[in-house]
């Protein structure tokens, strides 16, 4: 079913660390014993700089998507009206969440491959006074863009009183935010993105100030409703029985993340975008998106010379590297590289120098060794520079 | 954390099956690729027997609440009349759920340790014939009884058209329902109980009867809207990332379910059931529930010489054998010992030998040896019959 020389480079699922899969690996235990108190108490605490946090990280099972709904309908009433920022598929999956749920929906409509500007969502806040909540995504893993959520944040809570909620699914790990400093009231992410577990866990990040809103909603919800999380929480528990398993890797993986540091990793990940991108250059790849809005987790490229699921098919038949294609109207369009999670410059290297390989066997034109020469000249540039 | 020699005999989450271990323990892959495509379309149809259905078994990434809540909302809407049998932890918690979702609940309460019957649903049902649905459990995991849900079921198809939706949480993959046949419209369970998984993914089997009303249903609903996972099944996909791994330790769990065959493992819980039943007689222990009502998968203790506490204390500490207490009025009052799953009859002579050396150590009065010999002596009666 699965190869074992299999490379797996899409935006999530992605790779497990070893250590992970053995932490995971462990006889299971009650939920509602000493040990797994223990294991939440340990992990709740080391969630937070995660998240830049010091409110609560409510650790929820279901997939990222079970999270964006329940920042949904913990906070908002049939006919509040929101805006949500829609420039790929994640954005528009949270507007559908929004709809679903009896919102009055404005869509700021982006440019799929392009980041939404901070005095866009302002000009939209100003025409909608009443706006309850702005929905923002923070790497759109559809296509690649890191939109400016902390500053749109700032400017958001500077001019209105509207709650900030932003999707980290495919950031949270890899890219660092200051949910408290910028004013981000809840921040969603997953465990199968760059934080290194398998799909089955997702986080809800709740800012204190929230709490009351969240307190006085009378909308219908039970799985998902984010008081039972927090109050049992206080006394290391969980509501439902949760997905044991990736609670004893989610421990290993805090462990991972504390002993390389969350600057360096964040670092580590701006290096591998970097590598990533200046390689697609010297091969002649055309990039989706502009450098500045460039996610440091998930690289795009528009291939104008080649189909991009022949590429896709090569590489996986000859290699079992597996990358991402695109999505809706970008289907056959794009291909996606995920650079996250267990993922080190040394990948990056070898899918740039299979990449090339592929590229020959495709006809496309290009310099060989170029691309992984630029890789290797962007990493040495930033490691001399760090 | 955990300690290698631990026995655990809750009812859920229970042990994890050495090949199930290995089989989860294996390089993550794309949820949207060939792999899991294969992999859905391989454990879909297998899921069906042990449902006892030809319709459909979705299955969710989430606790075996939130499947229970996606039979709620996926068949009720506000105001609806529906009957909720509680008898228990979880026949109150399937209440709640229908209450949160401002529906019109009738309880029908059974003392815990007792199985409603079918007269009384059937009166409820006459005094309140515009019910939309009648909620039941199978197994009510906070007492150790087994209800006659196909008995009931049948009953209430014959008098009215109400749905029929059973929680088989703690008892699918422990004990045969025939949902076709008994009249059952939605069967739902979980992983982590008989099912030999970790925690994590719940499952919910529809009868085709049932996908009219879910289609035609209103109530907003997006994570657990079942329409969605349908349609992505037909497919091989689901349309939220699932746990992936749960879902390569389910392929081998139906591997080692259809190598023991269904009937086999029924009455493997019906020898484990029995033994154990025996030995608490032999032993001079109360059971909680009689012969005719008890569960095949958990069994219920009222000690009336020694505190329930005082024994699962000094059993985890010296043994690591790990018994479930009471919950909510019977916490502190009874002991649980569960029996499912990865579990067989070597399990119960293990752990009623150490029960009787904790017993000798309250100073429970019994004949030494008894509880073991009833439980041996049960297990040779069973296997002489088959």
């Amino acid at each position: 079913m699965k190869r074992e020389w299999d490379l797996l480079h899409t935006p999530g699922p992605t790779p497990i660390p070893p250590s992970v899969e053995r932490s995971m690996n462990q006889p299971m235990i009650g939920h509602r014993g000493g040990k797994c108190k223990e294991l939440m108490n340990d992990i709740a605490p080391r969630l937070k700089p995660v998240f830049g946090t010091s409110g609560e990280v409510l650790v929820v099972t279901g997939s990222g998507t079970s999270a964006l709904e329940s920042a949904v309908v913990n906070t908002t009433q049939p006919g509040d009206e929101v805006i949500v920022v829609v420039a790929g598929a994640f954005g528009d999956r949270f507007a559908q969440i929004c709809e679903t749920y009896e919102l009055k929906v404005t869509r700021i409509d982006v440019p799929w491959g392009e980041a939404v500007e901070v005095s866009q969502v302002e000009e939209f806040l100003q025409a909608s006074p009443d706006t309850k909540a702005v929905f923002l995504t923070h790497c759109e893993t559809s296509t690649g863009v890191m939109h400016p959520v902390e500053e749109i944040a700032g400017r958001v809570k500077e001019i209105s009183s509207a709650l900030v909620i932003v999707d980290g699914v495919s950031s949270i790990g890899g890219a660092g935010i200051d949910m408290d400093r910028s004013g981000i009231d809840i921040l969603v992410s997953g465990s199968q993105k760059a934080m290194m577990l398998p799909p089955g866990l997702s986080f809800v990040a709740v800012g204190e100030q929230v709490w009351s809103v969240i307190e006085n909603n009378p909308r219908p919800r039970f799985y998902l409703d984010l008081r039972k999380y927090r109050d049992q929480l206080q006394g290391g528990q969980t509501p439902f029985t949760p997905a044991l398993s990736l609670l004893f890797g989610l421990q290993q993986v805090l462990h991972l993340l504390e002993e390389e540091r969350l600057d360096r990793v964040y670092e580590r990940h701006q290096t591998m975008k970097e590598m990533t991108r200046d390689a697609c250059r010297a091969l002649q790849l055309p990039l989706l998106v502009s450098d500045e809005e460039a996610s440091s987790t998930v690289t795009s490229i528009r291939p104008d010379t080649f189909e991009a699921e022949e590429l896709r098919k090569i590489a996986n038949e000859e290699f079992g590297l597996i990358l991402a294609g695109g999505q809706k109207h970008l289907k056959g369009e794009i291909f996606r590289i995920g650079h996250m999670g267990y993922c080190r410059p040394s990948n990056v290297i070898q899918y740039i120098g299979i990449l090339e390989i592929v590229l020959d066997r495709l006809g496309h034109e290009f310099e060989a060794g170029a691309g992984v020469a630029a890789a290797q000249s962007a990493y040495l540039k930033r490691t001399r520079e760090g």
